[in-house]
């Protein structure tokens, strides 16, 4: 494979919720997505996720709690565990799942990705 | 968990070459290093191994070719590949890789780390 370049790999998309595989390793994949508004709430039955916020901030919601991410900090969700991400300005973040998890987890809406674009 | 900023994690230790355990997730765990000068040539028989830089510079070398790493860059270098990583300038990295990755991957010297430290 060759090296990737973050910011490069982000100026090729604009949909926001629309997780893209840059990488893959050990099963897992790197995501790469571009965040605004709300997400819905949701979990993943057997799957852990890692949220890295690389540009603008995010807060990911849970039932007890909100977590509030800036650029340079992560957070993982483990599974089973609700969550909800929130972006009130646009955020650029990357994520770490093992292949198969889907982007809106036990729930099925208009904004669940079933086949993942690789840049 | 509560969630983690790179910058007050990276602050926490000085040693070069001595990866610390930041996260884990789906059997991975996620880990900071401080690298500074030439590493040992290794390779892992069963582990894919996830380098990105936060700060600073890298080389992997590989044994064709040289991959040069800014910050925002990552790459992975494939399970059984040969590989020594470089930094002429300390850069701090965050990595992923299995549990039970060691550092040295299948060479023992006086950098490997058996029992890797938590932050």
């Amino acid at each position: 494979m060759d090296k990737v370049n973050l910011i490069e790999k982000f100026a090729l998309f604009d949909e926001h919720w629309s997780p893209k595989i840059v990488g893959e390793l050990n099963g897992q994949y790197v995501k790469l997505a571009k965040l605004k508004g709300e997400f819905v709430w949701h979990h993943h039955e057997a799957e852990d996720e890692f949220f890295l916020v690389v540009q603008g901030r995010m807060t990911i919601k849970l039932p007890d709690r909100d977590v509030h991410l800036e650029e340079g900090e992560f957070f993982i969700v483990p599974r089973g565990v609700e969550h909800k991400p929130v972006a009130v300005e646009e955020a650029h973040i990357l994520m770490f799942e093992p292949v198969g998890t889907l982007n809106t987890g036990n729930v099925q809406d208009e904004r669940t990705v079933q086949e993942i674009e690789r840049l």
